[in-house]
């Protein structure tokens, strides 16, 4: 048998986990349940039990597993310490160590999203990239800025969180994090509703989005039905979130942003919206980035995962 | 005798270079002038006759040189391809491999402000720092970007460019980059004149600064004066660099901000109202990033080339 690997992505209820050969094929692919009581002091053991019992029916040696990658949700220093994963009930220690004891495979631990950008890096939006920035537009806007193909962690595991770049002087709510003006203010999924809402109250343009639940899929649909209010709240939201992708490459200079996250159910046409304010504001010599949709899902997590041990 | 190896510095008049013991000590430190003519194609040529002759006086056998770093004022992707410098009339070619065929060195090249970065991370103000961020607050505002000890050149060699981050939306003036609202506009040496010009226009507020010539240093120097005009050009000032720091904060998560250039002259007044306003804006988990001066003037770009090459 050739050599294998498992990815492992840690949700707050239920744990992803997938078998690879090492070109990234998926062999299997299986979850188990997030036991977070006693501050998620079974996660990691229920993991390695998950994993011996897979190599048990596998008929897999330990001496044919390359190693496992497993993604957190919360700030991973490079070494796999993690910070704190309040989801989870988890304080600061270092999860690679503590899972490779329990299983003696090495293994290997980052920050989800920063894993998950990874795997759009292997097999998704970003494949042939190396130096790629991944925009993770859910309920809140997430990140992970990956260099020469490796993750950038961040001293303190904060890079890629690029939700809170400051993108609004004038903006009185304030954003999860304490701060005001935070781009998941105006990008994630409740940010562009309350991009929407504000137009709504302030324009009395006619608009079918009136009539209807707001979500960013309504609105870009709109936005292709030629709704003009839409319109005006699509090219809002791309003015943030493009302006801020500028940003991003004057830092670290991009091949390519991969858009994923659940406002990028809105297609192809959002992409348009950023890319055409990126390219008003770009910096001239990071103008030919690319922008691709995510092409994972959710199993971006887990792919990249087993890439950190490849 | 122990190896050795050279930093070479290729500004728009002079070439610096230097010679540097494997710890970075400096054992020799000279300049050769910067042949500019027929598009710059002695340059190359002229270096590599001046890295002779140093082996020949000081008899060093080319089997001691454990080789050659060199920053020069350009976009340079990784592998040492300089992609325009407009200073020297160079066009695309491999700066690294030209001069490694011209000597018999083992070559590596980046962009001089990164490379600056390089040099204050290792003896400098970043020293015992693997994940940097060096801004140069001169003519322009530069910048480099160091993750895990080494430099991000960027896919198109224009990472660090953190000059051109957009800071002010209701800008009229254009940047020299083409943009409006550019940090470059109000925290370069001209930037800050810039500002302070400004805002003596708009106030009838008495202040020293109305009867001298004004820089950084003059303005600073009336902010310790407690001049209440100079104070509100600082927090102005300070404002928009912090704001501009917290934003490439929550993309590389550093360790320290080291910060450079002629506006640097300033002193550590410029640090505390730079920090004052990071402090105020950043991402919670960024927080304990440090601030420091930059230590090592003209020499940082001799050692920072010097450090490229081990």
């Amino acid at each position: 048998m050739d050599k294998v690997c498992f990815g492992i992505d840690v949700g707050g209820t239920t744990v992803k986990l997938g078998l690879f050969n090492l070109d990234g094929k998926v062999l299997d692919k299986w979850e188990i349940i997030t036991r977070t009581e006693n501050n998620g002091e079974y996660i990691l053991q229920d993991i390695a039990d998950s994993l011996k019992l897979k190599m048990k029916e596998k008929s897999i040696d330990k001496s044919k597993v390359a190693g496992a990658g497993i993604g957190v949700p919360g700030p991973v220093k490079a070494d796999g310490t993690i910070l704190k994963a309040a989801n989870l009930g988890w304080g600061v220690f270092n999860v690679a160590k503590t899972l490779e004891n329990l299983t003696g495979i090495k293994v290997k631990a980052g920050n989800d999203a920063n894993v998950a950008a990874l795997g759009e890096m292997w097999q998704g939006g970003g494949r042939g990239c190396k130096n790629v920035v991944m925009v993770t537009l859910g309920t809140g806007v997430g990140g992970g800025i990956i260099i020469d193909g490796e993750i950038v962690a961040g001293t303190n595991g904060a890079a890629g969180e690029i939700g809170h770049i400051h993108v609004e002087d004038d903006e009185t709510e304030v954003c999860g994090c304490g701060k005001k003006g935070c781009l998941e203010q105006m990008a994630s999924a409740t940010g562009v509703v309350r991009l929407a809402k504000k137009a709504m109250e302030v324009s009395d343009m006619p608009s079918s989005l009136r009539n209807q639940e707001i979500s960013a899929k309504s609105i870009f649909d709109e936005v292709k039905a030629k709704d003009s209010l839409a319109i005006e709240i699509a090219e809002k939201f791309g003015k943030y979130l493009g302006t801020a992708l500028c940003n991003i490459a004057v830092v670290t200079d991009p091949e390519v942003f991969v858009i994923g996250g659940g406002v990028s159910k809105a297609g192809t046409i959002l992409l348009e919206y950023i890319k055409k304010h990126y390219d008003m504001h770009a910096f001239s010599a990071c103008k030919s980035a690319k922008f691709t949709l995510a092409k994972l899902g959710n199993d971006a997590g887990i792919i990249g995962a087993a890439k950190l041990v490849l």
